[in-house]
């Protein structure tokens, strides 16, 4: 395929509005496409309009994964933006949109990949598999439909093509923020031929969503005796809770603590009455050392204890528990993806670990030995205003998953 | 006037719904009312459909005022009502709804009261002056703005209608809970003929209300680090602000400690990111020994070790500011409201300091030495769910008000 078609295929899904809405646009684009150079594709109704797409072709026992979704965040303020958001535009070698980064490249260049394999018309020894998601940004309800199916059972390994690079000049302004010694990180640049630096992402934490709730009985703010102030009960919490944080000796080895964050809380409703009820939302990164289970046993533990010490009336709901992710850096699979990521993007290729999640976190749920790389042409511009993947790397992306995928199926 | 027709008034005003908005209706009901017995009244726009409504006669010198507020407060989930809290209801000689503790029932008995004086043909050595006012609940504009117009300057005396009983029971439930000894309170409750123990609150605390805010930058969830959690820093003030309150050593001789209340918290605005503000809201009341500038400046000092020491960024607004009132057990009026209190009220009457503020909180900045006396049929129920007042002790309140005005006035 032509330089100038890889950016047209790009161009078009881009073009198409999928701020949490409408991937079916973007998975009958992609089925289209995929049927015109003879490989199977079928579009999945997930909710009305919102369509995960699969694709696939190749024999054997050995199944490859290559997964990315078709849902991008908010654009903002549309005024906010230099060039309309989905209209890709092209400057300094980097190439602007909502989605370019996050992830659209990624998802372009995996399909790109897999019609030039198809043209080569080389034989593999397995096959491979294209899952397209939707609402990966809130929910991974794409993710859940293909575990649902039975879609991902039989997978050895998986290329989630999610943004794994940063911009060169961010890391030189930020030496520190990289867990690597300065020199370390000066040789890195040093030795990368491109723009960005890219990572081999093989774990990232999983996420935790919780509320807790506090129930307490209004009164007049003068008899705050006769009432039971609900925010001052949920602060009791939240100051255990904190403790409780602050105090863990879970220590993952990849992943290290988890990190959590409380990001809502509303309590009261009007300014002279003792509350009648408070919650408190927060959002923990998980590792596989401090999970999902461990928190949620803990957390109840401090409010059993608060409700027979303290009479308060607080409750816990788990919203939501995506998995954490981590793969065997020692995988032949790992080591194949990390050998040809150096050759192919030009540059040391260090592995790393992160705190975001992706639809691999859902995938697990329904293979829990899956092997994952994330590996992706976006960066660090995901979610912001003036979103851009550079363009060299987008294009050396294709070959990188062509050589990964024929080389783990050979 | 019949008893029917005492009770119609008193139901018909319920029946309005004034949760913050529409007093006009009840000061239209009531001028209406009041013409018809040939008492002057007139409207006073405060804001848009929330008029007071004043209503005078008499000659002479000296003023005694009434008041009371139109206003109620919300009435929360309807459902949690036994009975349509707008439609006034009968059960075992108590009237449930919204308002009728929290102070349609005092509202209506002053102004039953004054009819029936009028329609005596008596004539008194001064002037009965009824004040209604709109938003009590909230901010007492109604009352400032009978303050701003001069309309209490030449009050002598003042009988706030708020509720100002509590039912036996809860009082036996409660023993200790009155500043009086266990058998001094069994003896009140063993002289007393009715359901209720009533007392002349001759005091009650002022009120302080005051916003903390909180600054903080957003940053997504997976990196805190990035972020600054307005959520976690309102928290650090709000426990150095208890430990404040609970350590304080200002106790006033009336009114004892202040009673500080946080009412209203709430902070972030999505589940995935580092909340960037987030504030809490409380209501203090205040007495002559622990006042407002020791508040604020106390409040500040912890505001800016924290803003100095922990690099937050809190800030104070002090939002309301009403004065405690203390008015003096041996003046004339009081005694003369205790001595007619036992007999109408057919109980011992004792002298009590409150909590709770009222309007006259307000009227005193504009007449400092005004000696009020709060006297009203309501009781503890006051904001909660299934508010009532009890029947017999309204109706013996329009008799008590009357004879406190002839004899007032003589």
């Amino acid at each position: 395929m032509k330089t100038e078609q890889k950016l047209n295929i790009f161009k078009d899904i881009v073009a198409i509005d999928t701020q949490d809405k409408d991937e079916k646009k973007v998975a009958d684009y992609l089925a289209q496409l995929f049927k015109k150079y003879g490989i199977d594709a079928r579009n999945i109704e997930v909710s009305p309009g919102r369509d995960n797409l699969i694709a696939s072709f190749g024999e054997g026992e050995k199944v490859l994964g290559l997964t990315g979704h078709m849902d991008v965040v908010s654009i903002g303020e549309k005024n906010s933006w230099t060039h309309d958001p989905f209209d890709l535009y092209e400057k300094n070698g980097n190439l602007f949109g909502r989605g370019t980064s996050d992830m659209k490249s990624g998802l372009a260049a995996l399909a790109i990949a897999m019609i030039e394999l198809k043209e080569s018309g080389e034989k593999f020894n397995g096959q491979i598999k294209f899952l397209a998601t939707v609402d990966e940004e809130k929910n991974e309800s794409g993710a859940e439909k293909f575990v649902e199916l039975g879609e991902v059972e039989d997978l050895d390994a998986l290329i989630v093509a999610e943004p794994s690079g940063v911009n060169k000049k961010e890391i030189e302004n930020n030496i520190g923020s990289l867990p690597l010694p300065d020199e370390k990180i000066q040789k890195l640049l040093n030795d990368n031929k491109t723009q960005e630096q890219h990572f081999l992402i093989y774990a990232h934490n999983g996420s935790y969503d919780y509320k807790v709730t506090s129930t307490g009985k209004t009164a007049h703010s003068s008899m705050p005796h006769l009432g039971i102030n609900a925010i001052n009960n949920l602060i009791m919490f939240y100051n255990k809770q904190e403790e409780y944080f602050q105090n863990t000796k879970l220590v993952d080895d990849t992943l290290g603590k988890i990190i959590p964050v409380t990001t809502l809380i509303d309590g009261g409703d009007q300014i002279n009455s003792v509350p009648a009820t408070a919650s408190l939302t927060g959002r923990i990164r998980t590792t596989p050392t401090h999970n999902a289970d461990i928190i949620t046993r803990d957390l109840e533990a401090i409010i059993e204890e608060l409700n027979k010490k303290h009479g308060t009336r607080l409750e816990l709901e788990v919203i939501n528990n995506k998995l954490p992710v981590k793969s065997d850096p020692n995988s032949s699979f790992i080591k194949l993806v990390k050998e040809l990521g150096e050759k192919y993007l030009m540059q040391d290729y260090p592995l790393r670990a992160v705190a975001g999640g992706t639809d691999a976190a859902t995938f697990l749920k329904g293979n829990p030995n899956l092997q994952v790389a994330v590996v992706g042409p976006g960066n660090n511009t995901s979610h912001m205003v003036d979103e851009y993947v550079n363009k060299e790397i987008y294009l050396k992306c294709i070959e990188f998953y062509k050589e990964v995928i024929k080389e783990f199926l050979k």
